[in-house]
């Protein structure tokens, strides 16, 4: 099968013949790097090690501490006073491989990936859509290879799979990531420990936010909504960031008995960025459509402009809210 | 095997056999019901239907809103006019029969169960204690039977499976626990949909507790130690009981860089009684033991007379924490 910029997709066998005819290897994650492009990069540098080639990984910005031990599972060896071959793991467009882009993006000779959005950037693609993991990729890529899977590569690929699909929680987990999670445990990794490096630990920052987000909350039609909003006093108080409130968005949605979480985040330059989520039968494009955003039925989007404060602009979306509640409940929605 | 007060435990085919010999069941489940005893109790009744027997699940306490939808699955219709045979799943001991202990204690023919600690107070146990959930024992029981699993039954044992491991994330997880979770999404189910329900969704009163937990949170030796205080005020304010709390002593030691957690807990009768969680090197036990209390190496307990107020009682324990990270870190620990 080929794309449209004539680039290859290509059988697992072949991913495997190709790693087979090199030596040197530089393996290329995505930027802000994630337990899935660190697992899968690092699991394959071990599985290149264990047949007696030398690699390297390397990524655009800085590993995140809870990563850090993957560096020192796989030895970092690549010669690079000789040629390397240069491969690419998790990373769907060379847009993502971030300040390593202008050194790399038309020199990627394999690329391993399980998104569908694959630009097909690389000179040949392995590409599984169905992985919930790319690190479920690397598990078949060893297979085809024939290396046996040892514990410290079993380690990174549990790690990569478990971060991808929030410990086998998101709804692409499939049964294959579940029996590729049971071999993995097989060779003896503390899976629990694992998990609780990846999910139970928050950064001080994270902790604040979350803190400032429920001291904000206030709640509507009968408990049935709950409005975030996030002054830049906020903003200014915490240190934060936008980046740092993704994920904040989803927190009014998780409370018993909210089916619409509208969270609205003031901006720099004034007004309201708003993300709406809902559930069932609540429709949140609709929502947001009434004052001009857009979005899915579940998750969806707009903007208010410098003219609204912010009691202005929670009063806006709460007519909204209600309007669309009583379209899809088919009755009188009141506050209180 | 006959453990000490002569009840026999069986294995997995003799349980089927004695499924297959009667046909009018009641079967217990524990009190204050979680997923895998529900899970256990409707996936056995559903498996019971589908070999044309009846049954009825019943428990001591309400099943909580978020299973309810289990009763919707197996139909009830265990004729209490005839002989029923009583039997029980996912418990461990009479005691935990609740208001059911009075009338079925003496009257349980067979128990399945997961618990290692379970009392051997049935005619008959089957017991698999390294089953991470009693629902891969109903599982093991279905194949036993040679009754087809169907998608109902499916979503009753996975809930029960993902519920008592938190989504493959405890310790309790085993290989064998995701080749049945594999087994069970392929009938079908909507496990992220389930896992929603099941851990995404939190109580106003849980959401309260949080921001009051967050809220009082303060920070010594350079981050390393957390300490919430939950005064009688708190508790007023909240209107939360003291079995609210579960859970809260774990915020603290979730946070980036905290490696001992302390909540101490207004008692109604004055003083405090105070949690103790680490992660190596500290030792939580040696911390509580120095002011009379004890416990294990990660969480330990202890307690301070109503003679400290609330002030006085967290210096108290920073005193502790520092001397025990002194000797464990066997340097000095300031505070700031």
């Amino acid at each position: 099968m080929e794309n449209s910029n004539n680039n290859l997709f290509i059988e697992i066998s072949k991913a495997a013949d190709f790693f087979k005819s090199k030596d040197n290897f530089v393996i290329l994650t995505h930027m802000n790097p994630d337990g899935d492009t660190l697992g899968s990069g690092f699991g394959l540098a071990m599985l290149l090690d264990r047949m007696g080639k030398k690699s390297t990984v390397i990524c655009s910005d800085e590993i995140p501490q809870k990563y850090e031990y993957f560096t020192s599972l796989a030895p970092q060896n690549a010669d690079f006073n000789k040629k390397t071959t240069v491969v690419a793991v998790d990373v769907a467009d060379v847009k993502l491989l971030g300040r390593l882009e202008e050194k790399y993006a038309g020199s990627v000779e394999l690329c391993i990936d399980h998104h569908f959005s694959n630009i097909g950037y690389a000179e040949a693609t392995y590409l599984d859509s169905n992985a919930a993991a790319n690190c479920e990729c690397i598990y078949d890529l060893a297979k085809a290879l024939g290396v046996e899977i040892d514990k410290d590569i079993a380690l990174a690929l549990y790690t990569g799979i478990s971060t991808d699909t929030g410990c086998f929680r998101f709804s692409n987990t499939t049964a294959k990531t579940h029996r590729i999670g049971a071999n993995l445990m097989e060779y003896g990794i503390d899976t629990a420990e694992i998990n609780r490096i990846m999910f139970e630990t928050k950064s001080r920052i994270r902790v604040e936010l979350e803190k400032m987000a429920l001291d904000a909350m206030e709640f509507h039609f009968d408990g049935k909504c709950a409005v975030i909003t996030v002054t830049r006093e906020m903003y200014e108080k915490t240190g934060c960031k936008d980046e740092d409130l993704e994920g904040i968005t989803s927190i009014s949605r998780s409370i018993e008995g909210v089916i619409v979480g509208v969270t609205l985040r003031e901006r720099e330059e004034g007004g309201f960025k708003i993300s709406v989520r809902t559930y069932p039968p609540v429709d949140a494009s609709a929502i947001c459509k009434r004052v001009g955003g857009g979005g899915h039925i579940r998750a969806a989007g707009c903007q208010l402009g410098p003219e609204y404060n912010a009691k202005q602009a929670v009063a806006e979306m709460l007519m909204h809210v209600k309007a669309v509640m009583e379209e899809d409940f088919a009755g009188t929605v009141t506050d209180k």
